[in-house]
């Protein structure tokens, strides 16, 4: 069964993902690099990486994925939408190496880079994006790429089938916020937690009817 | 040397501390007693309980501390300062066994009870009540025993040196928020997590120059 899956989210103890404000020299605002400084440590990220519990989590954020959603805020910084040679910040291969969706108020024509990536601009809801998705993904799972508003319109829409979030212990006191609006979303989920070496913590929300 | 700590402070996903709103018959709010199920399935709140890591952390509450401060919001339900005959939630012995200090805008006269409970009740910044605290705690530790409002405070203000979150993996959405005003408090703590098999997530923060 094709699932909806949200893969290496990490927020602070507060809830964000984000701090503020972003730009195109600060994309995670004065978190800088913090909520991510935990993978770019694995072997996920680079040879030279750990491969314990951080990394065996990290690996998960490929596999088996046919199509990737994503909101407008992650695909470019304040504004992208007004230019039209912004390509996204991954450079000409980005790592997504499948169809990708990104959700906007600003359709434009897709855009095709090396390695298998399309890139589709959609003016559309969770669930039509969802089908939209799921089509391309073939018999595969669909990847939630956040942000944080669009983690949070999939949880509140019950779209999300797996939730695996990366709890960083930095108290970022603004940004942007994922709990929001989400008040007993856990319900229907089994959710479970293991704190790494690190320091992070990995929490994840398996929907009980989807668990095999 | 005398320190400043806070146990089994249990909040949401979200970081509430309770819900709402907070009554006689409902003292956490729509968080009912959610929040504290990991704790009361323990042998620390009763013979039958679980002997593994959450008692592990729970017995830590009462071990070498001297004297408690709580808010108002711990003492009673709102309303309470205006009922004179109002002695607390907990009976005619209450757990503390120590001086407590309950932090209020309304001063009345200390209240005797069983068990070596004596409650002041002391209109006082936080560093004001904790020095009086500590004078009554002789060598032993003083608990900052919550609501959130105080833990917050008393971390804004540098008091804390030590602090055992309990993370349980409920969203509520409203209620009592820890961390609001609390931006890089980590900083000059160790910070650790453990997941644990009841489904919450320790969290402690050590002071660095107060680490032993």
């Amino acid at each position: 069964m094709q699932r909806t899956r949200v893969h290496n989210f990490s927020i602070s103890l507060d809830g964000f993902a984000a701090g503020e404000p972003q730009s195109f020299e600060t994309p995670f605002g004065h978190a800088g690099q913090r909520l991510h400084q935990w993978m770019m440590a694995t072997r996920f990220w680079s040879e030279q990486g750990s491969d314990g519990v951080d990394n065996a989590f990290a690996v998960r954020h490929s596999d088996g994925i046919g199509a990737e959603i994503m909101g407008a805020n992650k695909f470019g910084p304040p504004g992208w939408a007004d230019d039209p040679s912004w390509r996204g910040w991954w450079g000409e291969n980005p790592p997504f190496h499948t169809p990708v969706y990104v959700l906007t108020q600003h359709e434009r024509p897709p855009l095709e880079m090396e390695g298998g990536n399309v890139f589709h601009f959609l003016k559309a809801s969770p669930a039509e994006a969802l089908a939209t998705a799921k089509q391309a993904a073939g018999e595969l799972d669909v990847r939630i790429g956040g942000g944080a508003t669009v983690v949070r319109d999939f949880l509140a829409a019950g779209l999300i089938d797996h939730l695996h979030l990366v709890v960083v212990p930095i108290v970022l006191g603004r940004g942007a916020r994922l709990w929001y609006g989400l008040e007993e979303v856990q319900e229907g989920f089994d959710v479970e937690s293991v704190g790494s070496p690190s320091g992070v913590t990995h929490l994840t929300f398996t929907r009980r009817d989807t668990a095999s």
